[in-house]
């Protein structure tokens, strides 16, 4: 049935559990895209029929990418990607209000030590040009402290970038409370714009920014079974946004370039996809992980979970496992046809998750992370395997270090 | 044999002569992407087998490209296409130079008039923040005015870009001969960096930036029969510059976000393909191109050719016919099955072509453009058809107006 999770090694059937790294296109999405590549190829912008079609397969992409947010179509803003749409969202709010005419020290913004690179670095980089920055601090469950961050609102305060769901570690931030405390606090016009990278969580979580209460809202193709590529970026009342790439004007202005057609397209049934399974998909995999996470941590005693298990997305198992080299471990359970990561995929070169450090623990929790997440065809029996390998590798490599 | 170009309006065969605004995914070049959708999709960051099959991809893409332009792997940076790769360009460079401490005032960048508007733009903004930008005049040719251009350089200049090919008039600008400039007006040090938008080029041109002497080159997958989505930037000379967007630190930290592997691929193949093919493409191009344009100007004596006719590039037709509503006939020739384009696409809802307008032949040719561009399979069939069409269309167009 789901054997094209599996064709990629031909001879070998690979368990992936990696999920929140990347996924594959899924095949409903695939042939959605593929009319777009050679034969409706025109560019949207031109005026004869090949221009024509494309841009209505540009708009049915936005109708469905908008119905399936509750958002209107002209409220999405098409990206090369979740990274983009977070650069987009940061950097694009802070240097309109600076084009404004504010200074960079009058703009207050507030996030976590826990964003994922895409937030994180934007941030930096406006850091160095005088805006002030503040870090929410999270708790030992992964969450953020509101208390902080009511002491850190000020009537400076323009923007809060909070995620949805930690890339690392699953846990869901409360970002219905966090609008709630800023109802508080503001009246409607002095309100900071809330922002939150919603990537790890659509097929999962409704994100509807509606519900969620967010301005600023990013999402990415990969992460749902949409193509590499392309992603997006809601924005809600009226928000003013400088572009980060300038041209031709596309996407209102905020993002100009040819429209990649065949990846909109594909992003968009990803998403439709995504939020219309979301429920079923969603209770599968919640039990399996709760059945393999319990079974893991009898077996593995020494091993901790790493967040909240309640206030979590249903397909993550993050863990530490003092001692243990997990990167050493990633290679093993490789070669046993496993695929599962150490910490965020797109920080390969640091030597311990910043995430699991900002939960207090530890470096020898920092250092020894390993992240599981199921995607939507995961069966127990390939979680069996992987736990049975798991625990066999991890006993070997101690016998190893006891030698 | 070509009926991939016409198969996307079921029973009619369509006439596409607007190459210039983009091209479809040719057949080879989706063979190639479509492994890494659904089957290799590993994130290239991850340590195991997917993400390493992933990372291999990937840099077999690089290498591909870099030898098509016969430039290092590292001086290549894969964009999300043209435009940002002119971006990352023009905003990346003068970004990197105020990092280190200059002003804005004392940057001086050349270029000209007749930019795609993914230079022209940024290159707006950046002259809002104080940076000062001189323009080259273009002569009547639709050429650089090189004793011009060098009364322009100074020792603040810094960046000069100027574009390979017009995407509107198919003129080629003598980069070598700016290179040759600079030569004479500067020590090795102190040297202005060049930069072309080459993106219109590799079908019909040696793009080399060894062979063109620049520093900054931009090509566009979707202009070379590759994906839409992609692009990339050439940087030589170790040039610094500062990302557009920031994250994960991917492509030396130039260009953050996981790579899109099939459109990387696609661009590589693709790429390699425009280069191999290139002489005898060009040499059947222009032969085709050249009959045409003197048929037209036979047939159509008010029509006047826009740019130079030797220094243009192997597909390009430009015409103004002043007094005929070229929008209008670009409609009628799209009921008659001929896609063709009053001028660039990323212009729509300009009301004149400022491209023509910067020849200074007036806004009777400036409002009258057309613009007819060949691709890889155009036959004389299909332009003798097109001739019969426009000829005819434009008769008509004019006896409607004696009524």
């Amino acid at each position: 049935m789901f054997k094209w999770l599996s064709q990629f090694v031909p001879g070998h059937r690979r368990i992936y559990l990696d999920a929140a790294s990347t996924t594959p296109v899924r095949p409903e999405v695939l042939s959605a895209m593929l009319p777009y590549f050679s034969d409706t190829f025109g560019n949207p912008g031109a005026l004869y029929r090949e221009g024509v079609h494309a841009a209505a397969a540009l708009k049915e992409a936005r109708i469905r990418a908008a119905r399936a947010l509750s958002v209107r179509g002209e409220e999405i803003t098409f990206t090369s990607g979740g990274t983009e749409a977070n650069n987009l969202a940061v950097l694009g709010f802070v240097r309109a209000e600076l084009a404004q005419g504010k200074k960079p020290g009058d703009i207050h913004v507030i996030s976590t030590a826990i964003e994922h690179s895409s937030v994180a670095v934007p941030l930096k980089e406006l850091e160095k040009e005088g805006v002030r920055v503040g870090y929410v601090p999270i708790n030992r469950d992964g969450l953020i402290d509101l208390s902080e961050l009511r002491k850190l609102l000020t009537p400076q305060t323009r923007l809060i970038s909070i995620h949805l769901v930690n890339n690392e570690i699953g846990v869901i931030q409360p970002l219905r409370d966090v609008a709630r405390l800023l109802d508080e606090k503001y009246r409607k016009g002095e309100r900071p714009v809330l922002h939150t990278d919603a990537s790890q969580a659509p097929l999962f979580l409704n994100c509807a920014p509606e519900r969620l209460r967010v301005d600023l809202m990013t999402l990415d193709g990969q992460k749902i079974y949409g193509p590499k590529g392309v992603g997006l970026l809601v924005h809600r009342r009226n928000i003013t946004l400088m572009p980060t790439i300038y041209g031709g004007g596309q996407e209102q202005g905020l993002r100009s370039g040819t429209e990649p057609v065949p990846l909109i397209v594909g992003l968009a049934v990803a998403l439709a996809h995504a939020v219309s399974e979301r429920q079923v998909v969603t209770e599968r995999v919640r039990g399996l992980r709760d059945r393999f996470l319990r079974e893991l941590l009898h077996r593995l005693p020494q091993a901790e979970l790493n967040g909240s298990a309640k206030e979590r997305i249903a397909n993550n198992v993050n863990i530490s496992i003092p001692g243990v080299d997990t990167e050493f471990l990633v290679l093993h359970l490789d070669k046993a046809g496993i695929a599962v990561s150490t910490k965020s995929t797109c920080l390969s070169d640091e030597p311990q998750s910043y995430t699991v450090a900002a939960l207090g623990k530890g470096p020898e929790y920092a250092n020894s992370t390993l992240r599981i997440t199921l995607h939507l065809h995961t069966t127990w029996r390939e979680l069996a395997r992987a736990l049975d390998v798991l625990v066999h590798t991890v006993e070997k490599l101690k016998n190893l270090d006891r030698r």
